[in-house]
């Protein structure tokens, strides 16, 4: 089955006419929840060395760094942005091969469209049909590939990228091969960098690697023809198992982006059953940290192996811990970044309640479950069933909530109007002449050149 | 066992004083034999697309494009040189991984070199380091790394930069740990890519990522501590079997550069043997091709399977035939680049030679054997019996072949006198006090201010 060349073909040839409503509509929720946790990103110390360190290499700088002043040329950008986006471990999610879709797409899109005119419809198209391909590549190769150690964000990633910087540029079907083969032969990212600056690098070195191999095969640089299917190709060399046909039955019919998720809230996914439950119960009977007896929670034994952290120290550490996110999200009513500060975690307000949260693993509730039993001092007890998490397929955020976080991510690092200006550009993207403005918004602004 | 972190230390630690004075003259050998390929590759058509690609995203221009006029920074000047080294399939050959070494190692040392003061014998060392760390790894994974799909030198190599890089910036052993774990996050290549421009891609890519790598760590970017043998690192996902004891035994000891073997022919090594006993024949009895009736090879069945093309039509086609080569050997007494262009392949006297050799595949006959025998018209016959070829590791070329070797591939791109500059510089290596001064005289001198 010559699953490169289909992919290419299908690629190449695609429409934006072609793609239903509900993609298009997933497509600018995704960039927008995307562009959100890149410019929260934007000051992590994995940024600022990747930064300090490509400095001196940029070449003549046309494409932003989201959040930031700096500027570099867009394989630099791409790298940045994609590290930014991926730093807070809070961007979106394909659950069956838990690939983070728009880490490695969206910033060789953001950062081409600086460089040249791209209509808001050429870039939804693009970046639909980027995360499409590594989608399908994840699909085919997993779950051996991810079990196997490799990061299946970073090696399916850099087909997402070249996939969809190849068609903004318009390469030719064999070129799109050739892009796709050089891709292919630049696929790297192991697990065991999970809690290193190395993780975040991946989906930029993926952005940055895919975006370069749609250059170099527009120019004529050759690969394989069967970089995917082939004998010593993709597929066979870094996966156990896989299922070539997965890649590419129903090209142009089923859309993988309709699987995509966003996190509500900026920790391990598996601790979301149990602020979703906190929360609910807060707003439900107006629940406040000094009325609380103790709180109750059943979850999935993998929960407290993950996340069973009694007494973090620090904002990262909060984030493996359900005793605070717990806490914070009956204080607060929230479990966005501003709760996973180190302040926070060792605010006394907030380690005098997750004292009091209990944690109970039970093999009969689910991952995406949780049954939450808060106990008042008066005597009164409340409880909650969450089957499935806010931000899960089955209850996805609404726009709303998704505006709400982006707008959490984003304000403490570029004035409200801006962001507000962000949520507007993304919600019309079909309709924006050149997209350039994403990025351009996505900036401090400084001075009137700059506006 | 930390054998990221025993390799790190090693590296950090190990001294030019260290090194037996064996090494350090394997180490020049190595360095001049892979200038020389580099400078003969540098206008291949890989290259000036690659060259073309990059133009726009160098930052300042520090570094040398070797043998050519264009300057660019220094991760992409790693690339490009990596890439020309390789183009040509004439580089240095670790046998038992079929590593090339130098490919990856050797353009990140020279770019840097011309971005800060390095003295010849730190560059020395920095070489020998980098070649033996990406070998060890090779040996711990191989054979069924490379069974398996990957391309050797890029995913080993991208380690062998890192270190040798690393060595020159001055890192600790933390930051080697990490500048190592940055590399095995990027190791890439796939074998499915031989016969594309990717092939020569891997090298490059393989000096630039380590090079990157290795400034990373210098600014405090993290990775695993245990890349190399951790349960998701580099062994194990990336080979079916390994032995960490075989990457770090004897450290300081064996010393993998002595194994390092120079290909005397540009053409595949399974030529070589016949390509060997022909020109000893032609020299022996002053051999011309109108007194030759017919010439007669026995050789391993894995020759004619390989490089069995009767009548190749291109230059390198050439390089995929036996015939061809006995032929130009025995009218030119070479085989080097200049008896691979498309011209020697269609010119009507080495056609009518080549009619006239006949190969026969013979299991008994060992890979790098070949009986020759060469029947006059006047009846007379000479044989010859080539148990091991010249470039093998039991018949390693001389300093003066490789200096032919060197001549023959510099002097169509710089001048004559470059070219014997080169090689002095390359024999007094460890007296240089700024080995920038390799980079530097490997380009066109065009007009005073580059002298």
């Amino acid at each position: 089955m010559e699953v490169t060349r289909m992919l290419a073909r299908y690629v190449v040839n695609a429409t934006y006419e072609s793609l239903p409503a509900d993609v298009v509509r997933e497509a600018r929720r995704s960039l927008l929840n995307w562009l959100g946790v890149a410019i929260g990103g934007c000051r992590h110390e994995a940024v600022e060395i990747a930064l300090a360190t490509v400095a001196e290499f940029s070449g003549p700088a046309r494409a932003s760094v989201l959040g930031r002043t700096e500027r570099l040329d867009m394989l630099h950008a791409a790298l940045i942005n994609g590290i930014s986006s991926h730093v807070l471990d809070f961007d979106d999610t394909h659950l069956r091969t838990v690939i983070h879709p728009s880490g490695p797409v969206a910033p060789a899109l953001l950062a081409l469209a600086e460089t040249r005119p791209v209509p808001g419809k050429d870039l939804l198209l693009a970046f639909v049909l980027g995360v499409e391909v590594e989608c399908r590549i994840g699909n085919g190769v997993c779950p051996s590939h991810y079990d196997q150690g490799w990061h299946v964000t970073a090696t399916a990633g850099v087909f997402g990228a070249a996939a969809a910087a190849g068609k903004l540029l318009h390469l030719s079907e064999t070129q799109m091969v050739h892009a796709l083969g050089i891709a292919a032969t630049q696929a790297a990212g192991l697990r065991e960098m999970f809690g290193t600056h190395c993780k975040p690098f991946h989906p930029g070195r993926a952005a940055q690697n895919g975006l370069f191999a749609a250059l170099l095969a527009a120019r004529g640089f050759t690969s394989s023809a069967e970089a995917i299917e082939g004998r010593r190709g993709f597929a066979r060399v870094m996966a156990p198992e896989y299922d070539l046909a997965e890649m590419v039955n129903g090209l142009g019919e089923r859309f993988e982006i309709r699987y995509n998720t966003y996190k509500p809230f900026a920790c391990g996914i598996v601790i979301h059953p149990a602020i979703d439950g906190c929360i609910q119960l807060r707003s439900a009977f107006g629940l406040s940290a000094d009325q609380i007896e103790r709180i109750d929670l059943r979850v999935n034994p993998l929960v407290l192996e993950l996340t069973g952290k009694r007494a973090p120290r620090t904002g990262l550490e909060g984030k493996f811990s359900i005793y605070h996110s717990a806490a914070v999200a009956i204080i607060d009513g929230a479990a966005g970044e501003a709760q996973y500060s180190d302040a926070r975690v060792t605010d006394p307000a907030v380690v005098a309640l997750r004292e009091r949260v209990h944690a109970l693993a039970d093999a009969t509730v689910a991952r995406d479950e949780c049954r939450v039993t808060v106990t008042l001092r008066d005597g009164r007890v409340f409880t909650r069933h969450v089957q499935h998490a806010v931000g899960s397929l089955a209850r996805p955020m609404s726009d709303d909530e998704l505006d709400a976080k982006f707008r959490d991510l984003v304000t403490p690092i570029l004035p409200a109007d801006q962001a507000e200006e962000l949520i507007r550009l993304c919600r019309s993207l079909e309709d924006l002449p050149d997209s350039a403005a994403l990025a351009r918004t996505a900036v401090p602004r400084i001075g009137k050149e700059r506006m």
